[in-house]
């Protein structure tokens, strides 16, 4: 890295610790903000360090928000009867991108995963057990299909149902637009398990 | 995207400006800055103002460097006789990579591109023009293989030549390492031409 000017090899040092950019595209992400208008450069650093000071935790559901509590938790409108669990903010998104869901979110911020030494601490489940009051009809695990995803299901619904609340999964299936003979068998296998009666 | 709060909505605006970042990437990054220690994303964000403040365009031979002139071209033990010209900071580092090269550089930043609207005006020629004074025996020009770079090629070699300058071209081939079958023809054709009587 010495063959560069000091500021730009501390720029591509510093863009190289990004997921997903190795030295190659930390090379080139470089040269494209050199060679970008000053003031690009100086929003895309402001619009970094604005978003890391002004977000923080939704009190109540724990996903991202620069106001507490947040948008989606305050709004009169939803239905305060229904929580839906997911893994990630991200994943609250893709929820409302569905605009068919008009209850409340609960946001775990990961799942428990021995093998990364995440347990049930790490989470925000105890934050989830205290929003379970009479109050809350249903818990809607949408949580990843996959092994810490169910597994994570499983431990939250035993906590759950104890209350005295229904606790239901996402359903898994064929991915709508999706063809029968590229699914995997455990997808064919929730397909039928989940299967409905026609009406 | 008014799904998420406004300071995050603009960061993923802003991530996904630069090139090869799409819509999920930006989200991607902007959740893992979000989820970074504040030191680091401030560090970032500082080393890109900074290396847009401070680097410049070296004024020999227009590399991008943080002192004029730059480490290269003011360096006693580099040989001033020969300047090899090539298209990009970038290739600066590849060749200074090989350790073997001991002369200067020349920066053209592009190569004549028509279809982009890049004539000769637009790159440091006339800066090159105006260093082959007396003292530089040999110009290699460096540029890419490829339509642009060897038409740019062409038209400083014919700048260059009435000079009484000699002007040299970097050698195509099979790279090390590189397969006949899979090489194509015009680079297996580049290969025979240039071919040499073995010692």
């Amino acid at each position: 890295m010495n063959y560069y000017a000091p500021p730009i090899a501390r720029l591509i040092e510093e863009l190289g610790k990004l997921p997903g950019v190795g030295p190659k595209t930390a090379q080139r992400l470089a040269f494209y903000l050199l060679n970008s208008p000053r003031e690009y450069v100086e929003s895309l650093a402001r619009a970094m360090v604005e978003a890391k000071n002004k977000l923080k935790y939704c009190s109540v559901c724990m996903n991202i928000t620069d106001s507490d509590v947040c948008s989606i938790c305050s709004d009169p409108v939803r239905d305060k009867s229904t929580i839906c669990v997911v893994e990630d903010p991200r994943d609250v998104v893709a929820m409302e991108k569905t605009k068919n869901y008009k209850g409340l979110y609960h946001v775990l911020h990961g799942v428990i995963s021995p093998m990364d030494g995440i347990g049930p601490d790490q989470l925000k489940i105890k934050e989830l057990i205290s929003r379970c009051t009479d109050d809350v009809k249903e818990v809607i695990i949408a949580t990843n299909p996959d092994v810490e995803g169910e597994a994570t299901a499983m431990y939250i619904s035993r906590l759950i149902k104890p209350l005295g609340i229904k606790v239901t999964r996402i359903a898994h299936g064929i991915p709508v637009g999706g063809d029968l003979e590229y699914a995997d068998e455990v997808t064919l296998m929730r397909a039928l398990e989940g299967r409905r009666e026609m009406l």
